[in-house]
């Protein structure tokens, strides 16, 4: 059995003291807790975030790059910060991939040639391309199995990747972590040996009848297979079976293509900066999603989150020092043109990116947040830590900001991702249960005054 | 606008140290740190907690004081814990009220008398008289205008109270402490004041069609009438409606009954202490719930996890130094005889309850624990907390332990409450909500695995 894994990093260990009565700092009341106790107010009074999240999941609904619905997506987005009266509304163009499923991918074991057909529950990853393919399984629990059957082992078969996501690490983000590369990279792993498709066990811990799609990477110049996700009770069902049924075939048909790159849109609000104008703060989420569900946790969430913190600060009348812009990036599912190209203007434009904030990791009840940059805004972050106890954020760690923020790190941007409660968010990631009813309205309005929270304190700051 | 309220108890604020590289007490492991880390390992990987629950809601289901289900979740507990190999298992009988909600009430609005019937999501209180009775509406928002009214205005009329559950609080379970009085009293005096009927809008902060049932008090030898409460949506609707319908009428028909009391069960499971076996720790929920949903979470979450923390300490071979229990109490929710009787068999064979801890506050996702008890009790508590930092808990307040082991304060116990996060609890409250799907498994296991830890821990230390 693995050891039990703890958080691998820089962590903030929180002391104990005992105090009576109340909050301490509620009793002296600074100016600053005042403005955040505004936001945590008008946040879940209004449950505004949550009309936000409402419209873009059920009036636009997932919305893949490429696709018709992420052009609705950019044009609700483009008018929702309009219509809220923010300085400036703009969209960024982008080229991104354009992948599409087609049909619906079916896959079906046969435990023997006159047996009933047993059809897996599957989605093809993104990126794969389409094929119909029937042949043995070979199943592999990871890469060394993978290596060691070599050429000879795989030649002509459908390698099953069952590699767990491990319930004993107590971050689901890590698990995640861990059990990722299989598919990620392990169809083109599969595929240079020979195979002819891949099945790959869903990035979940539940057992469930329910596929996680998710992103697949195949080596330029190197074989392409089919790639699909299986639920994890089909890959249990897979795994008892084939002990007692080796012959067991598998027919695999994806009818999925990569068509041209198409133009689509970072979508950017703005509300200038009244005395440094040209220093930025930012806050974003990725307006994209997977083509099943309706990207309500990953990353509506974080999008509506990004567009309320500035409805919150805007509607208590407040002008910020810095420049601070809501980014709602595209295509950070399957390649993250959005993230890349925003980073390359601001660096042709000379825009100082001072911090950038991501949520993407759900709109669950909030946690904290994690940070990466030099000592002295690490040091101030954490200063900050105490006005959001009183919230129930306890959590201010080392730690990465987001994938669309990520490119900035090269211009000395200091990032920060928002930190929800991660226990559920596998449950639901990259599937057709990703859906308006699973977000609570209260720990979306919670997340959305935390980052409102944090932009304003960053405003006061001179970085 | 209602002022932002803030927590108002004693607590723990946390001031934040930085550390590096990892959790520093994981770095010595400490004893403690690695029994707590395989508590946690064995609640995440297994689920135990988790298909307990789904034994407990899908083979027994709801379980009212009373009813036969209710029966049939005292032999399931019994039964249960014998399997779990406890040292003994038992019954203590308690005779508990027996209330049937009889046939679905019926609550219709009339606008005008050739009006269309509009009929009113509704669920009568717990407790309630049955009655059918048809009469105009008063609507009123809290006590001062009832009691303005007086018995003039009120008198003949159904009184609507619309004192709706406040989202600016921070805490659900404040802002349903600051609401709840309108469902709990409020049937009792506008009963008093000669009203035939009461409506209450549902103690949730959603807007939805789903009426949240609950206890309901009438004051003994006074007036009793009909209680019911409605959904948030159509509180909003009538509130919208009498404006301009102040002849509105509403016809309400309940069919529940006050039967004779029965016996029923609280359910005890023991591992018998090596060294102190005559001074008890006890964890504990309640397992009676309300007759719609399946009692999820309230309280099935606390039953399982009382019964799995036990479970969790006795799989790792441990033997405690005290006598630890799991006691399931009957009839939390409409009388609490079962928490009334076990204080009293204690008290009356001289069982020193050292700690008693209750888990019914649902099964979400652990933030910490709530104590009262002796000073050096809770210091000591206290200095346990950074052992649960790294399982994300990190609220250790004052505060209240659960309403069924509250009757053994009296004898000096110190009472501690499990604390989960607490913002979707009332969605599903009381509700035909309250269902399995509601939970996650590893929210659930992270719960137990705190109860197993704290009690060890308990188990240690010489009060």
């Amino acid at each position: 059995m693995p050891k039990f894994i703890f958080l691998r990093k820089i962590i903030l260990v929180l002391s104990l003291v005992i105090y009576s009565s109340s909050w301490a700092f509620c009793q002296h009341k600074s100016p600053d807790s005042l403005t955040i106790a505004a936001f945590y107010q008008q946040a879940l009074t209004t449950e505004h975030s949550y009309e936000l999240l409402r419209q873009l999941t059920k009036e636009v609904g997932h919305r893949l790059s490429g696709s018709k619905s992420a052009e609705e997506a950019v044009v609700w987005a483009q008018t929702t910060m309009r219509k809220l009266g923010f300085d400036s509304v703009w969209l960024q163009p982008v080229m991104v991939p354009h992948w599409v499923r087609g049909r619906a991918e079916k896959v079906v074991a046969f435990t023997s040639k006159d047996a009933e057909p047993y059809p897996l529950q599957a989605l093809a990853l993104g990126n794969s391309i389409g094929g119909q393919v029937s042949a043995s399984v070979v199943e592999v629990p990871d890469y060394r199995t993978l290596d060691s059957l070599g050429v000879e082992g795989i030649r002509g078969k459908i390698v099953f990747y069952n590699y767990p996501m491990k319930r004993e690490y107590l971050s689901t983000g890590e698990a995640y972590g861990d059990a990722g590369t299989y598919r990620v990279n392990g169809p083109a792993r599969a595929a240079r040996l020979g195979a002819v498709a891949t099945l790959v066990r869903s990035l979940t811990t539940r057992l469930d009848d329910i596929p996680h799609t998710g992103v697949t990477r195949y080596t330029p110049g190197e074989p392409t297979i089919p790639a699909v996700a299986i639920s994890t009770l089909d890959a249990e069902w897979l795994h008892r079976t084939l002990k007692n049924n080796p012959q067991l075939t598998v027919s695999v048909a994806t009818y999925s293509q990569m068509l041209d790159s198409v133009k689509s849109y970072n979508v950017i609000g703005e509300l200038r900066g009244r005395e440094k104008p040209d220093e930025y703060l930012l806050a974003g989420g990725h307006l994209d999603s997977w083509d099943v569900g309706e990207g309500a946790h990953d990353d509506g969430t974080g999008c509506v989150q990004a567009i309320e913190a500035l409805h919150l600060l805007t509607s208590r009348g407040y002008r910020p020092r810095h420049t601070i812009r809501a980014v709602l990036f595209m295509n950070e599912e399957n390649g993250l043109a959005g993230g890349l190209e925003y980073a390359r203007q601001a660096a042709r434009r000379n825009e100082r990116h001072v911090a950038a904030l991501e949520s993407d990791s759900g709109g669950f009840t909030p946690r904290g947040f994690s940070m990466s940059g030099p000592q002295d805004h690490l040091e101030q972050l954490t200063d900050w830590a105490s006005l959001f106890l009183p919230y129930n954020l306890h959590q201010f760690e080392a730690g990465g900001g987001g994938a669309d923020i990520g490119p900035l790190r090269a211009s000395g941007t200091t990032l920060i991702g928002f930190r929800p409660d991660g226990q559920r968010y596998f449950d639901l990631h990259h599937t057709r249960e990703d859906t308006l009813d699973k977000v609570n309205p209260r720990e979306l309005a919670l997340g959305a005054a935390s980052i409102a929270s944090l932009l304003y304190l960053l405003d006061q700051t001179n970085w």
